[in-house]
Parts: structure tokens; sequence; C-alpha cells
């Protein structure tokens, strides 16, 4: 008989939301190498960073200070939504037949639905608070703007929303949310920047590209008066604002006298990854604990699992700092894959770090039929449809359960299930058709990818 | 200064949901009329309904119980996603300059989206008890669709749902997600049975209705071995299990010493707003307290606001038996409007009872445009984007609240948020481009609809 004292749901008060965010980098060994500034080609101080991101945000980005004050406005919006729920798989263990204890942190029932809200209402606050009046982004698979426009229709500040013409055309839906909440969503590439226009002079027809997006994005917040860019994945403000994952999930599994022995994320650029591990890693940093921890990439872009840890630049328009990380090279194209969030070249520098030093312990790669088997079967049996990109760690939780029952072990595991899956269904459908293509660059491949690495004089020949 | 003592989000714990459904019936002085045997025209007995519903499903519609135990296994999965958190509209409240206190009970975080999964689960448990191994059902914008798909994959039924054919073709993610839960979806008119076979003879391209859809579904139950069907609204077993809303509801608001002045719920078939108000009538009809009840209908489809009290059938395609309720006639073609789940000619006997005797205090038609506005303003301040038909419940509210202002009164408001707009973009993008029609039937057109009231000899003449 399964005991049933642990419920379905660990739920906590807003009492108990946490109050600061945890900063993993305070307790990291060693720090990644600097960011490099793409005009000088030298070593970035936070004050190059002034003119992209509100001056707070900068200072987030290069401190190591372990803890950090969430102010109380942004708190505030954080209770709307959270703490969120921590829920234990009876169902999955259940069909399973696994010895192991599954639980799963979900952060998909927020009307973004996935984990970047957290960090666009800490983002909009901070622009809102230094007096900035108006901010840039881009989106492609359309969560990120969706997070963006409900943080800045929250806080009042009117936001343009770059978003790449394919996607715009593709996912009418999606940019009827951001306008709903107030956005302005350009079709990129688009006539309002130069970058655009010069795109648009040698082909009227171009479709866009996420690289494309982000250059017109960082172009229209320098050069337009009190102006701010915002990115949602990859930065280290990103990572220290979504670390509330892991610390709420690490209070719940107190109150119910459990501590991980595995913890899955699936992983694109880094941001739901590093803030559900960050306070178990410091666990493991100060030796009071020793989780194993497993990034999942798609088999389609394989940035830890087959990248290289080099410096490079964080988007493909070349307009952003050089950060060292796990990448496959920025003009590396990763083949169309449902699973859009987790079609990055690159990956945040402070996971690559701690990949790289053997702290992170695993990066596994999937193939889409795989993870959408598993997408299904968790489904059916738990009830929540995820993200495909949030299957990517429900399959790799899976796998580890199955592995339980053949070694007859009692793990408890933990994986981040990062959104839900309303606007995927097409996703869905392709699967059920049989038309999912299961698809992992070759070695010419990648060595194409790697070309595109910069030189940079003295640090990366 | 705005005391913060409640929280944004009142929550239960699981050994808080409620274990007994509520059953108001047993508190009214007078019962509804009863059910209609459409074969014979008199008056229709439990044992009539069971070839179509599951045995112990027939005994609910008929029962006048005062409470009726959630059996563990429903308990169990109720407890995947309840109890569903009660939020207090702080930031609602401060952009309406209200002294009223609103609170609302959210239904949309499941996958289905809205409160629709409460009674699937039921009646997909109470289908398997009885060894049923097929059930069918019919579905037009799709919600009740999905939950039952979700429910019957969990207690592992095939089901067969009947999709209006011009919905499948309009909402092809809506069926993408139906068939991701394992359900056969089958456009109607279809070829499977002779309703739909003889329709489709006259007109081989006819795009479908939900009376046809109703049809089909009851007509394969009925002739297909150990099969039944299944309604997610409108019957008295659905109220039943819809009664968990308001009985957490309840408990939710007593943790913060409330109690509402004004329950507001949107009403199509009157499942969310029976279910919302059972517990608080039951406490009006004992003279325990005496809340304020609002029904909000669309104008464009007014049953109780605009209908009569009289007998009809529950569909257009005349199969299912008469009720004694408000009803346009089923004759009666609501205009194409953006809240599908409220666009039914009657109204649950239950609800119409109450209404007529008084107990309901009002039904109130809004526009379109009007119910947009309040959903925009609720997204932008409480961050949920909601469906359209909780949309009316919110502009009711709103409306109540402002009344508040001027009279200087710091009523208590609670209101059902139903289900969440992730399905229903469509809409918002018609109405933001300004293309939103207004519309109420003319006296003439409800006239049209009454005329096809059932005549039954020595009852309705």
């Amino acid at each position: 008989m399964m005991s049933k004292n642990i419920p379905n749901r660990i739920l906590l008060t807003e009492n108990e939301l946490p109050k600061q965010w945890y900063n993993v980098r305070a307790d990291m060994p060693e720090q990644h190498d600097p960011f490099i500034n793409p005009t000088t080609m030298k070593p970035a101080v936070k004050e190059d960073f002034y003119p992209i991101f509100a001056e707070e945000l900068c200072k987030q980005e290069f401190s190591t200070e372990r803890y950090i004050d969430i102010p109380e406005e942004v708190q505030a919006y954080y209770k709307m939504y959270r703490p969120s729920p921590l829920h234990r798989a009876y169902n999955l263990e259940k069909i399973l037949d696994t010895p192991a204890k599954i639980y799963y942190k979900y952060e998909g029932s927020n009307t973004s639905g996935s984990h970047k809200l957290n960090s666009a209402i800490a983002q909009a606050y901070y622009n809102k608070e230094q007096g900035i009046t108006h901010i840039t982004t881009e989106t492609g698979a359309g969560q990120w703007g969706t997070a963006l426009a409900m943080a800045c229709s929250f806080y009042n500040i009117p936001l343009d929303v770059y978003m790449v013409k394919i996607s715009a055309e593709q996912k009418p839906y999606r940019k009827a949310v951001i306008e709903t909440y107030g956005a302005n969503v350009i079709p990129s590439p688009s006539n309002t920047t130069n970058v655009g226009r010069a795109i648009l002079e040698k082909d009227p027809n171009c479709t866009g590209s996420l690289g494309t997006a982000i250059s017109e994005a960082v172009e229209k917040a320098t050069s337009t008066p009190n102006t701010r860019y915002a990115l949602g994945s990859v930065l280290n403000q990103v990572l220290l604002h979504q670390s509330i994952i892991g610390a709420e999930s690490k209070l719940q599994l107190e109150k119910v006298d459990e501590y991980p022995d595995i913890i899955i994320g699936c992983a694109g650029g880094g941001s739901n990854l590093g803030g559900l591990i960050s306070d178990f890693m410091g666990d493991k940093l100060t030796g009071k604990a020793n989780p194993y921890f497993i990034a999942v990439e798609p088999a389609a872009c394989p940035s830890l699992s087959r990248g290289k840890y080099a410096y490079d630049f964080c988007d493909t328009g070349h307009v952003t700092p050089l950060a060292k990380m796990y990448t496959l090279g920025s003009g590396f194209i990763p083949s169309s894959i449902h699973a859009g969030g987790l079609r990055y070249h690159g990956m945040s520098p402070i996971v690559s770090k701690l990949y790289h030093d053997g702290y992170l312990d695993e990066a596994r790669a999937l193939f889409q039929n795989h993870i959408f088997d598993a997408a299904t079967l968790f489904a059916k049996t738990e009830s929540i449809l995820p993200a495909p990109e949030s299957a990517h760690a429900i399959a790799a939780a899976i796998d580890e359960a199955k592995k339980c029952k053949e070694a007859g072990e009692a793990k408890t595991i933990l994986f981040g299930l990062t959104g839900n899956g309303a606007y995927d269904l097409a996703a869905y459908m392709n699967y059920k058709a049989g038309n999912m293509q299961d698809y992992a660059p070759t070695d010419e491949e990648l060595e194409k990818g790697f070309a595109t690495l910069p030189k940079i004089p003295g640090i990366q020949e």
C-alpha cells in the first residue's frame, strides 16, 4: 500500500514566499570568465551594459552577493500566482511501477504559460524604478514576449516586441495575447531599425530570425531616449530571478521531509534549469548535500552535450556582449523542432561554468519522439498537458524512474515542469500523425557552427 | 492604507477538500416540475434515464438528499488540481478605486481550462464503477470535450466525442488536445448514426450544430452495447458535482472572516452558476444569510432574463427528456457570439426554479463589447486572461463595484472565474480590431423561438 501522508500538491502560503533571490555565484569556487565588450573586444564592466539594461539589472549581472532582496512591489506581483505548487506524481509513479518518488515543480499556471514571468516582472520593475519609459525585447516562440507584455502592462510601461515575422504569421494567437496586454508587436525584420531596413532591402520577403529580432530590439533600445532592452534567458540576472523556483521547491520538499537525489531540468538558454537548481547547487557547493543534476537538451540543439566551451556572441546579429559558454557557434542553425524555447546556440555562462567544473553532473540530449511519448504519458496520468520544452525533463525523469525500478532503488527525483502546452497543439498533432522527425546534427554540421566562433586577440585565437 | 492581512490567494490544503457534494434541492421549499419522457410524454422516473446515463448518475438526477459522498477515487483525481484558489482582486479594486472587496474563485488552471472537469471526473467514475465500457458525448466550443477526454483517459474508458463539424475544422487545436488524451473525435453530422446519415443525405456539406451532435451522441450510446452518454451542463447531477466550487469558496471566505453580499456567476446551461451558488443558496433557503445572487447572460442568448418558464427539450434534436426551465425554445438559434459556452437555449431546471421562485435575485444580459472591456481590464490588472464566458461575471462584478463606489458601500463581492482564455484569442483579436457585434434578439425573433416550444397534452397546451 502506498502511503499518502504526502499530499498530491505541496502548497506554500504567500507568507512563505521567499523574500530574497539566492545568487549561486556567491558559492561558486570560481566565477565564469568575464563578458567581453563587442566594440572594444576587451573584458566588460557593468557600466558597459548601462545603455542596454536598467542599471540595477546590470549590477545584478555582475553581483556575487549571496542574497538579493526581492523588492516588495515584485513580491506583490509574485503573490498573484506564487508560490507555485510542487506536485507529487503519484499516478506517474504507479503506471511506471517504480519505487522512485517523483516530484515536479509546476510553473505553467500563469497566463504566460511558463516560468518566464518570474524574470519579466523583476526586469519591468527595475526599469520602472529607474524612470525608463519604454522597453524593447524580441520573441520567437512567444512565451517570453507574453510574460514581458504582462509585466509591462502591470507596471504601465510601453513595450515593443520584435516578433520573428514567420512566428507572428504562424502564431497569430500568441501575437493576440501579447497585444491584449497592450504591447506593440513588430514583425521582424521591420523598417523601424537600420538592421531591419538593410535586411529588407536585400530581401523584402525575409521571414526573420531570432538573431535579427534581437539585433533590432537592441538597436531600438540604444537609439531611443530613455529606452532599455530586456532578455528572457542566458543572463545572470535572469538566473537570479528564476532562483525563486528552486528556493520554493526546497522549502516544499522540506515540509515533507524530502531531499532530492536527482534534479532534472530542460535546458535552452538555461533560465529554468539555473533557477531550479540554484538553491540545491548551493548545498552541493558548500558540502551540505550532493544531489545529481541532469540538464536535458534536444538532440537537435545539444549545446552542453556536444558544444564547445568558448567565447561567443549571445545573438546571431553580433550586437550583444560576448560570453564564455558552451556553444554550437552563433552561426549554427538548429533544425526546426517543436521545443522552440530550447533552440538556442549557447547556454547561460553560470550553467556552463558549473557544467565545465563538474558540479552540474550530466547533460543529456533526447530525440523529439521520445519526449512526446513522455509528454503524452504524463498528460494522461498527471492530467497536465506539458509544453514540449518541459517534456524534455519529464522524459529524463521517467528514464531515471525506470532505472530505479531495475535497480530496486527508491530515489527521490525532482524535475521542473516549466510550462503548459496550450499553445503547442500543432506539435502534438504532428507527433500523433507520426510526422515528427528525430534529428541530430552531424559532426560536419557542428564543425560549420564552430567555424563561426569569434576570434578575440589575446583571448581566443 | 489598504490592509493586506487577507492574502492575494486564499488556499486550502487537500485535507480541506470537501468530502461531500451539497445538493441544494434538499433545502428548496419546492422542487422543479418533473422531467418528461419524450417517448410517452408522461412524467419520467429515474429508470427512464438508465439507458442513457449510468444508474448512479440517474439516482443523483432525482435525489433530494442533502449531502452525497464524493467517492474516494473522485477525490483522488480532484486532489491533482483542487482545492482551487480563491483570489482577492486587490489590483482590480485599486484601479476601480472602489470600497468593495472583490473575490473570485478560479477554476481555469487545469488543462481543460474550466470548471467542466469537476463533473467529467464524477461522470466517468460512475460509468467505470458500473462496468460501462464506452462513453459518448458531444462538444461545441470544446471545453467539455476536453474535460471528459481527460477524465476518461484517467479512468481508461474509450470515449467518442461528437464535435460540431464546423468547430472541429475551425478549432483544430481543441480537437488535437481531445485526441491527445486518447478520445475519438467524430465531426458531426457523421455517417456513424441514423440521425447523421439522414442529415448528410439531404445536405452532404452540412456543417453541423450542437443539437445534431447531441442527437448523434445519444443515439450512439443507446444503440451500442454497454455504452452511456454524458452531458456537461443543465442536469441536476452536474450542478451537484459543481457544488464543490461553492463549498470551497465558502470555506475560503470563512478563513478570512468574510461572507459575500453579492454572488455573481455567468450562466449558459447553469453548471457553473449553480455550482458556485449552491452552498450560499442553502444559507439563504434556511435563513442563515441573505446574499444577493446575479446570473449573467449574453444579450444574444438571454434565456433567464427574456425566456419563458416552460417545458422544453434539452436539445434541438428532441431525443432527450423534457425539462421545465427558462427557455428561448429549442428552435431558437442564438447569434454567433464568442462566449460559445453560453450559447444555449435553456437553463438548468434547478437554477430556473430558484429564479422563478425569487431566490436567485437577478438575471442580467450583457453585450459582448462590454464584457471584453471588462476582460481586458481584468487581464491587465489581475494578470489572468479570462475566457469570454467568465468575462460576463467579471463585467457584472465591475459594474457592482462601481455602484459601491458611488454609494460609498464596502460590499463583499464574489464571482466565479470559470476558465482561462488560452483558446479564445480569436475573440480577443476580433474585439481589438473593433469588429465585435453587439446583438440582442428582437421580440419577433424571440417569438419565433417560443413557437417551437412543444405541446404536451394535459401539461402544456
